[in-house]
């Protein structure tokens, strides 16, 4: 179908309905019995569906099967995509052996470190920085990954932009500075453990 | 030095200063410094370390181990924090077995899941759902991570507020209704991926 532009809050909700789609059963299914099962509004399901697929029939509800290839298709999860990693330390490494991120269609070819400690992860090669340039014009890549410490984040991003990637996976919790045109999506695990670790002492001061 | 309220802005930024302030080696440091050296403005350092840090001084700057303190025990991070994981699928062991958290104050006691597949990762337990009651309960676990798919996700998670936990950080990608006074991190990777991956679609179609 025609692609729409679509808000980032549908963008969030996506996963969740495909997540659930993918443990049912059944042929067909409608709005009103996604919405129930997911504890959401019927109208925001209805409105959701109909934005990344054109399959939903009256009375019958979506073909499950087409309706979970559309929302893939959607988000792309059906069109691998190739990546690189740098920084292969223990998140690094815990990422790059994630077997789960194919599911999103996400496929990492190999990791980059300035001094790598291993030479693979389940099967995917640990490099050194040398070989980044050349390895991501062979392959056109346009997707990395930073896993390395915050003082050479930006460093690490720069020389990424250099290399042709067009959009970066920030797992640094630090802010990085970019060309317009490319998209850098922030995972920050040490703020969520802060906001989590905070919330549980003032917990704790009340209940002093 | 006694607790502001700080906005979540801040509490963003702190991990970042964090972190680029272990990397150096010099006694002292100024927001002046450590502004220029982030590329951040230095007005916006100054009154983010001054809301953790009473350690400034004019002229000197901050005695950077001081300051390191004050980060850390301001984000809960010298205060080990206890946790269990729920789900112990290729997600649940990576995270069971990434050793970085820490440094974040993030201590996993253990991981349960409906089948184990494995009986421990890292030294740590993988154990069945019917022993999470009474673990939370003699260890007083106050935190839940919860890595199962999304529709075991609602489920776990009022099986853990059952337990006494009061903060979650929530991998799976869907909602989750909690009473008040619970928090729930979400972190939701399935929708980063999809952002980069739609942005990488929309940048070839421009392309073509």
């Amino acid at each position: 179908m025609e692609r729409k532009e679509i808000s980032k809050a549908v963008l969030k909700r996506l996963p969740g309905y495909l997540s659930y789609l993918k443990t049912l059963n059944v042929q067909y299914i409608s709005a009103t019995t996604l919405a129930n099962a997911l504890g959401m509004g019927e109208v925001q399901v209805r409105k959701d569906l109909a934005a990344v697929s054109d399959g939903g029939r009256p009375k019958i509800g979506y073909e499950r099967k087409g309706l979970i290839q559309d929302i893939n298709s959607f988000l792309g999860y059906d069109n691998a995509t190739d990546a690189i990693l740098v920084g292969a330390g223990k998140l690094g490494q815990a990422l790059l052996g994630y077997s789960g991120f194919k599911a999103y269609g996400l496929n990492i070819l190999a990791a980059f470190d300035a001094k790598p400690a291993v030479s693979q992860v389940d099967g995917r090669p640990v490099l050194p920085m040398a070989a980044l340039e050349d390895f991501c014009r062979d392959n056109n890549v346009l997707m990395g990954i930073i896993t390395v410490p915050t003082p050479a984040a930006q460093q690490v991003c720069d020389r990424l932009i250099g290399c042709g990637i067009q959009a970066i996976w920030n797992f640094a919790p630090t802010h990085l500075d970019v060309p317009a045109g490319i998209l850098v999506q922030n995972e920050n695990m040490a703020t969520s453990l802060a906001v989590l670790s905070m919330h549980l002492q003032a917990k704790m001061k009340d209940e002093k």
